[in-house]
């Protein structure tokens, strides 16, 4: 049985979206289900080399729209490079942040718009959309909070930025959502691990029978 | 007076488009005009650092979407940083290739379609096309050619291309061409260096005329 879904886990900083991932990966993993889990830049070395130039701290003048190409780019290499052949090969996808993140991040909140930024993220990926987005929603401070606790996590560029920043994502995602009710499932991130995983497990494991 | 015309040189590799670039400039200065001569990534900072990761000979994985994005992301930099503030101080601005080498390359002889790569590039320079271009038309053998005879230029990943690649560069650009008419002017550019400084001096002698 073939069950090639490519699944996106998307929302700010602090949500837990990784720590929940690692997670379901070994459930999934459990249940005998071939897994892909991944993130941009995923270990391929061209995207890796654009998301040292996107994330250097020295380049404060980069323009937004020099920022959102160059992460269309990576994402473009990444997903060509490593997500769709394994979606090829019938496995399960799981993606730590994807398409969403520039709508919500590059489109609103840098206000480029999320229209024109998901047109340069379709050239790059070829119009193929995740099939189901877990969006972890959060409140911002709550989210920043965390990161601040877990001082062993490198700070980059985008941490830094103001609240106000993390609160026009926010607004980002709730547009971004508006958009595509059918394929975002938004999951509260405000509760436990254990919640969470269960939640987001529910959801997958639903949309997984579905397919059979 | 102000004469901020933004010109573009285009054409294949070995045209002589930066050695007549070179001769038109110091004319310009002859005659007091302040021109900026510039050429991608135009020693802006973050756009050079774009350029290593594009012209990397061990980046052959690259896919093209990625490296079209990637030339898109550069240009966006460096027309914002360098371009742009010149023309608003009312300089004259000469720039050695810009956005027909992405149509023609990525576009038409990569295949990923003129119409897409034209998008992706209005996207990074918030569809500020130059005022004119001048097309350096010449037949891609002799082209190649010259490039050979100069041992010192250094060879990069572009020019390891087939003839075949040479080609198409040159029919991506004759489509161009059928898109602006008005935009770009061609010259002949197999003729002595003299002859096609002339020309290039002739059309854009006219056109700061006009704009008096």
């Amino acid at each position: 049985m073939k069950r090639n879904l490519f699944i996106t886990f998307e929302g700010p900083e602090g949500a837990g979206k990784s720590t929940v991932l690692q997670q379901i990966v070994k459930r999934m993993q459990e249940e005998k289900i071939e897994v892909l889990a991944t993130r941009e830049p995923g270990g391929i070395e061209i995207a890796e080399k654009i998301r040292e130039v996107i994330l250097n701290p020295a380049h404060t003048a980069m323009n937004e729209r020099a920022e959102a190409l160059l992460y269309a780019a990576a994402r473009s290499q990444h997903f060509y490079e490593k997500v769709l052949p394994a979606l090829q090969k019938g496995k399960l996808v799981l993606c730590d942040r994807f398409i969403d993140s520039s709508l919500a991040y590059q489109g609103y909140a840098r206000g480029i718009g999320i229209d024109e930024v998901l047109a340069i993220n379709e050239f790059a990926i070829g119009k193929r959309l995740p099939d189901i987005t877990i969006l972890f929603d959060i409140e911002p401070e709550v989210g920043l909070a965390r990161i601040q606790k877990h001082s062993s996590r490198e700070v980059n560029r985008l941490d830094v930025e103001s609240l106000a920043f993390h609160n026009k994502v926010r607004e980002g995602y709730q547009e971004v959502i508006k958009r595509y009710p059918e394929r975002i499932k938004v999951v509260n991130a405000d509760q436990s691990l254990e919640q969470v995983v269960e939640e987001v497990w529910n959801i997958l494991t639903k949309v997984l029978n579905e397919m059979k």
